[in-house]
């Protein structure tokens, strides 16, 4: 191709002119020699008999960075997604399994059923089978048949119908059963640790030289994955905290000195939070793990509400999980001679800091209501809206094409509204994070004149870190986009 | 700058190495000379104070095309919207009106609410009217004093707080109406007809020389405007459709050859049926303006709803409001000596095309159930869910940014996920459509099984037309990155 | 028993002392002699063991007036409802059969899974089948197999999975298909004609000396039955029914001059439009069939809507489809040369009155924006909400009771809060209305502040009428308690 | 009146024939003789002009006990509620304030507005105030100008628009402060401890010989206030508690050993536990304050549990907030040792069964995954349904027909769906309960299978109590009917 190479069994780097790198994904044929090769049956599918140019052309790339300038360098880019002119499998020979890990999270069974309408309907592939909860269940479970007629109605319904489950799988025994049931398309939905997983199952397989495509679908309610526009679910999960967030903000305002608390999803990225925050507007603080705030003192958090309850009367707080855990840990070490049961109550930071502002006012001798919420099973639990209905079905059927091209080692993502291959490791290297010098965080203390809880230093070390946020709706998260970066 | 430019009233085309062309927006600055500049207010907001690097780059820009070669030219591109470093309005200077013209969509409310907001919080402007009843109400009625407590709920609650109005207006009126009450910035949020009254209104502005500034927010609940992602209110309107479908499909599976029609907004477009139908699954056939259909014969509609009702016992049946437009008025000249008022009623065509299915059935002596539904009102009356309500802060905020940076004549526009500004005439040259050669359509007719209602003949002819669509969420609507286009 | 009985094949009327009346249900011991009975299997069932007096006492009646005077008499009573000592089948000799007919009402698929989980859970009864698609499934159509498992969820699902047509059977096939497939127990889900038609049954039954159960359950979305309190399904649409009147009353202030114009089912009774106008307290003005108006002239309609308009700037309207039908068929015959679709389409009451004032402010020259909405399927299809899901329970099982019990021909309703028997005539012999000279109607006006439309001479003619109203809610439509009246 | 008559200050005893009895409110000519009267100024009332009878008979009753013998005794009756002929009040002279008490509850706002329209609209009374923030606010705020257009809209909205607190009240400040004002119609909405506070009050004022009317309006979102049929707001809570039992039921059903775990309102009686999960039928066991329960050994929670999760995988819990206090407390002493912040949390009801729970199946060595959602706010603070709305119109029109009656001491509230007064103290003198041995409960352990918890020792000892329980929707309550209970 006239420019470098740079091949990693994770990754393959391409490079072109003013600055054009291309991170492709791993291919069967990478380490499968003469692989035979098939028209892609979709050329005879009446459906797709119109469609003008159906095959994605192969050097189709889309920009990680979209912002670009007049003279600017190119930058990273990924493989597009979508069919090929010729598939590494035939129809006969696939047998495709599905599994679920982690936590819920809307769209998940419509995930499902688009993986296997689209196995059936575009590549007339009938031997598809689901993983009973979760890793684990490659080896210690039946697996579940799946058909059309079985997924039809699945995704008008929350949760998985897979079941799933978190953590301790051996990649070895999945391997084995993989090979021992004859599966050669693994399609693998879940959250960073089950994409790092992922990777694994993908690399042995590789090592063992075997025909098996593992491709994965990106979940995480929170949005914490790098590089993808955002992860299935969140849009239904935003909307679904609105319920909560009107709650309390009920509460509060028809109680004197009344405080609304309520604890969304985020263990290390505030996403849902602070879009929850700016779609609701009825919030008057939005805490979350990426931006560090503190109790007492000038410009804390007490201070604020004591502030805002004079103003106001009333006030709401949001909160992600992972919100202030280095001052919650303080807080149970302080208190280790206490009870464990209490203790492990406590590591909900919802509780704690609704205890922790109770105490304060107690001792100011100020009454307050404070009424705290924590939606987070329901929220995860109800069914994918039509935004991530049809969200889900575009990341399927990506992911589909991907495997029956022959590609392998990738997650399906959306990167600046248009589906990509992406490689495991540009997943897994870190979290995505609400960047807090960025202007859609300055929207948000904007729109709650919640304090930044920044001391003048804080800001200058805030500034000096680097972190490429991933780009939602927002079109303003580009400091990526800047050369000098 | 090196560079051809090429400079007319309505866009200016800026181009550059490898293919790159800026199609830029108009400025205050272009028509009158010497207008003093202040810095940023924004500089000395505390929300902002932690940004990094607040303010957009004056080069960056945003392409219209993202699916790249490696080699391939750059393309068109778009002014990257946001606050800029200098501002050409003081404060105290501005005084903002805000109209809202068209049908109703949801979020308008929170669009007018986000403007007055922005204005303030972000800028300190306090002088913002409303116009009442749109474009008439310039010259025909009192404003409206528009304060962030007076907008505080408002985008909780469907509809227009301003009122509106279709049609007939007097450039001249209200550019007079403008200039006598002394109104700097004029933000008009409509469809098609409205952004083209801005553009009138604009270049008006522009010959008698006014400092005014002229914005448009296209409102669009059909998704029919080119160029950009998508318009707001319609990701809320392919949820709220959902009901729709859900209860068609109910009453036609409880009646022996249950029939379910469901009309949908689109005159022109079928983007709310199309997405509503991928959403919902449980639709048999969706018919939309750009995909032509015929009724009897051999691959009609009526062959295949009495298929479909062999096979299943039930249909239902999706169709845009503009669909079959040509069918109906042959139906509706060759019965001329009707009653006006019927006729008035058959136009509407799903009451048309749910006479013609009864008519057609009871000459075949086959009993049907049919249940018509028309959900438009109510998907047009409802409040914006949580992602356009963020969307909306987005869109209101960058028109802001806009104008208070001294541009005009622009529509605030995502492009790619990023917001941007964009020349009228490219918003107003022609309509977004649904491109049925394309594998959006293609997935939909796979998943609904309808015929194309092609011929042969038909295909070719389809093949040969080029319409660049615009993207929504899908990544894969890119013929237009094809180098040969 | 010391008083007077008449017994008809439809009712056993009992008397007593202060003017207290029995109207009782027959029993298969009426006509057919010798019948062994059975203790209730409920005695050993755990669930039950606690129950102090689980068994219904044989002389518990409840009266159908429930206002009373100290000394006035105590007028009629019906059979309460529930289980009974003694059962006249053997749990493995019943053979149910459940049939659903008319149109679509929220609840349905509860009553059907109630009455199967109510035989199987409570009576050990495994024989239940479901009759395909109304009446003449009986005899047309291969029957659907009923088990708890099989109805499990169908109670979150509108519609009904038995499916249902209206009209057209013949009684004799119908009971000739009961006796040759040996169903002894038949529930009969549907309204008033069903009811009607379920009466025949009965006395076909009886005449043939079957020892055949045949119980209704009233179905009715519009609430016209007499005698109940009030049919299942309504409480939902009158929920459902909300988002509608939402839109128009949105989409009416959204424009100058602005009408919402909204039809909600009731044939001949306007229950649901009279409480979802109080409900939604946003309605100007509601029209039923049982309150006649006019539309030109002083006092009419017309002028109401301009006087609205005048003082508002935007009015909503709720029609019941049934209301104004005299002069709906005035305006039709005077236009009988017109198109045959035409007419069709204008004999809906909302277009009519739609385009009747458009008509109208048209020749007045008054430029007006009217929006029709018509939700009725959309409310017919919803699931029921927990209110109604709880009473279909209480519905089921109660004629489950009954029929287990060996009574025959009646129906189960709720009357004052109880479950009662109802013989069929009861049900069948009128419809119940809305009472124009009852306090609820009087509530509606003074809500909407219409006029009544009724002259003096209505006025008076109005309340010569005598109607026993049926009670819903509210505790004041009982007038007929009067002895005087 | 030739019957008995018992007169204390809280009710009149009327007596007549054959058991017939009647419970009567207070009236302010009890103790101010010679008060004027004045004709209903309802009588030139537009809306009301066609009502047959407007006025109610001042010898209208309503049964406490609708299921009746033919020769049984008639029993306790209340005064009907409505309009009387004549008022107590001119309409220029009365001065209403209304308060509202307690936790929040669907349907305040409507109870409010309707109190403002009907003395408004009905009676054409200007002067009505709102106390703000509960009791204390008589004394320690300023008041709320109360206006048909302040109260316009308000019924869409969750809480309470006067605000609201608990406990902690000095009835003479109270009544100083109502005699200092001027008001004479006091409108008291709020549960238990505020209808025993609105007692007091009125016992005060009949001391100092005012002519001040103190009407109750019965709050709790629990159902647990005797007499009445229900409770305004127990409807719309009983449909939100469906969404967190369904989330729980996903979560429950996607993971291996999954339980739900949903805590609901109800301190002292568990009817919103028990219809919800009638509605639902999700529901494996149903734990309320009326049935104890015990978790180890045989036939205890744990067992069952054990045993559910091993037939189905899952299981789904409800727990009413007041359920199991004294295996709480118990083992809250056995850890008087621990944190106090701990503690306190665990005194919820949810978090220790969930811990308890966990606790037995890691002691077990079973991996189980619990959920445990408690949406009791955002059940709170939602708007009140459809139903609800209409029944808080009634109830607050009957409260202002009493008051302009001049009856006092009493609440509205609705008895055998009939709106009647009732006095004070038969409301206050003991809590509604769920009746465990009544038929609707045994129904929620037919429908959950789950065992009744009782040893044999434990049914007689229920069986002997006896408690008349309200009625709400069942007809079967109705033990207490039999002379020999």
């Amino acid at each position: 191709m006239g420019t470098e190479q740079d091949i990693n069994h994770q990754m393959k780097v391409v490079t072109g002119d003013s600055g054009y790198v291309l991170e492709d994904v791993p291919h069967l044929a990478d380490y499968i020699p003469d692989l035979p090769t098939y028209p892609n049956p979709l050329r005879s599918n009446p459906a797709y008999s119109v469609v003008k140019q159906y095959f994605v052309d192969m050097d189709d790339t889309v920009p990680q960075k979209v912002v670009v300038h007049k003279d600017g360098p190119r930058g990273v880019h990924f493989r597009r997604a979508g069919p090929r002119q010729k598939v590494y499998f035939d129809s006969d020979e696939v047998h495709a399994c599905i599994v679920t890990c982690g936590g819920l999270c809307p769209g998940l069974n419509t995930v499902i059923r688009e993986i296997v309408c689209g196995l059936f309907h575009m590549y007339g592939v009938t031997k598809v089978i689901g993983i009973d909860g979760g890793y684990r269940g490659f080896y210690s479970k039946n697996t579940i048949p799946l058909t059309p007629k079985v997924v039809n109605d699945i995704h008008k319904r929350g949760g998985t119908i897979l079941g799933t489950s978190r953590g301790g799988h051996d990649t070895m025994k999945i391997v084995d059963s993989i090979q021992d049931r004859g599966i050669n398309q693994v399609y693998i939905i879940g959250g960073d640790g089950t994409q790092k997983g992922a990777a694994v199952i993908y690399e042995e397989c590789r090592q063992r030289g075997l025909k098996v495509v593992v491709a994965g679908i990106p979940k995480t309610i929170d949005n914490d994955i790098p590089v993808i526009d955002r992860s299935f679910g969140f849009d239904t999960a935003v909307e679904e905290a609105q319920r909560a967030i009107n709650a309390a903000h009920v509460e509060a305002e028809s109680a004197e000195n009344g405080l609304g608390v309520v604890k969304l999803m985020g263990r290390y990225s505030g996403f849902i939070a602070m879009y929850a925050t700016l779609a609701s507007r009825d919030v008057d603080c939005c805490l979350i793990p990426e931006s560090p705030f503190y109790l007492g003192g000038e410009g804390g958090l007490f201070e604020y509400v004591e502030k805002r309850l004079k103003e106001n009367g009333h006030m709401v707080i949001v909160i992600a999980e992972g919100a202030g855990q280095e001052l919650l840990s303080q807080s149970l070490q302080s208190a280790n001679e206490q009870d464990a049961s209490g203790n492990r109550l406590l590591q909900d930071v919802g509780l704690w800091i609704s205890q922790s502002i109770k105490d304060h006012f107690k001792q100011r001798k100020i009454a307050i209501t404070l009424k705290y919420i924590d939606p987070t099973y329901m929220i995860r639990a109800i069914p994918s809206n039509a935004a991530d209905n049809v969200y889900c079905t575009l990341l399927a059927q990506s992911c589909v094409h991907g495997a029956m091209a022959g590609f392998t080692g990738y997650t399906s993502g959306l990167v600046n509204g248009r589906q990509t291959y992406i490689p495991f490791n540009r997943i897994n290297e870190r979290q995505n994070k609400v960047v807090i010098t960025d202007r859609m965080w300055a929207r948000l203390l904007s729109s709650t004149n919640q304090p930044s809880f920044l001391g003048p230093k804080d800001v200058i070390e805030v500034r000096k870190e680097e972190q490429p946020p991933n780009q939602l709706l927002d079109g303003e998260n580009g400091k990526d986009d800047k050369p000098g970066n």
